[in-house]
């Protein structure tokens, strides 16, 4: 018995350290660009040893995707403490750092094509949007979200993507920016929404009235009315 | 010679009668759920005689996608005249005709998967949201757009996408609110990157200046100030 656990556990820990090569390949390089020779050269170990872990690419990229997609799942995650535009800030804060550290691979990931787009990888992909929706939902402490409120947060995530994306294109404009950018894009698609709808408008209130002057809200809220014409 | 120009010209009828077939079919049900035996049944030609003119359904998925994204591009051509809001407003309707038209082919394409997420797919995607930055751009009357204008005009396109597949999911809200709403969100998008940029601010003001009071533009404006607290 002993004897099987302990196997059981080196062959986990094998798999573990495989992803973990993996995951850094894919992260590094479109993957369709990256080979089993040169991750099995990566782990220092020979591609039929590969093979007896993972049956293929395809089935390792998943397993790299799945603590990809866990590990940026987690980076949503933020004490409910505090106004919540700086708890958006440093969500974001913590989300451009996964963006950059996984930059190619989270491109051709999200850019989707034949080695990436299987319905494994889309639903992982949106898993982890599900978990970011909702966790801002609990932030805003709203129990059963109204459709539209619904929209303005799933439609932000998707915001969140495509900037990252066209960052990550170029990187021609400061990331920090960017960051503070998409929590006042937040702000600024909720009070769109808040300025057709009754139930939004509630809502965007008692978040807008919660928010220290200093903070981004506040700080957006000053340098606009210093933008719009007399 | 005559007679060789008419048979190629039936041919191309032939290729065109069925990529209108096809692209109903994949509109209103998941392309994977159409099978070649559909298509030649409502063509009302035989299943050889399809596979005479596509070498398969791949083949004349992305055919039918062609078609599709040359149609959708072509809807946010509009004439520059008039306010802005009110133009951008006028496309809005034209792209939820559009969604709407094919709703569940365009939620599949969206959403991704194996059947429909081919590289020859994206990049179709690609050119569609491509010219439709382009028109924008052309609206905007900037020759060189800067890295910011880009980002808010690029972000926004995924914006109106993300924003139609969420409606198709459900539709529970209605269009109208949500292409206003749209048109409502570039102004934010572009506001928000203003508030923290010199040149983004000058683009702005130049176009909120040449709005009506009445517009999209102007309403709203009116709407967010009635809901400031004082």
């Amino acid at each position: 018995m002993t004897t099987g656990v302990r196997r059981r556990m080196g062959v986990d820990e094998r798999r573990q350290q495989l992803i973990g090569v993996a995951l850094d390949l894919f992260s590094r390089r479109s993957p369709e660009d990256v080979s089993i020779d040169e991750i099995a050269a990566a782990a220092g170990i020979s591609r039929p040893l590969v093979y007896h872990y993972f049956p293929g690419k395809q089935s390792l990229y998943e397993a790299a995707l799945r603590r990809a997609a866990d590990e940026l799942a987690d980076r949503f995650l933020e004490p409910p403490e505090g106004p919540l535009g700086a708890r958006l800030l440093r969500v974001m804060g913590r989300f451009f750092d996964f963006v950059d550290e996984h930059g190619p691979g989270f491109s051709a990931l999200m850019r989707g094509g034949p080695a990436v787009g299987s319905s494994t990888a889309n639903a992982m992909i949106d898993g982890v949007r599900q978990a970011a929706y909702e966790q801002i939902i609990a932030h805003l402490g709203v129990e059963d979200p109204p459709a539209r409120l619904e929209l303005v947060v799933r439609s932000w995530v998707s915001l969140a993507e495509s900037t990252a994306l066209i960052w990550l294109d170029g990187r021609r404009i400061p990331r920090e920016e960017l960051e503070i950018q998409l929590v006042h894009d937040f702000a600024a698609l909720a009070a769109v929404s808040a300025a057709y709808d009754e139930e939004m408008a509630g809502i965007v209130l008692r978040v807008l009235t919660q928010e220290p002057e200093e903070g981004p809200f506040g700080d957006l809220l000053a340098r606009l009315s210093a933008l719009a014409p007399a």
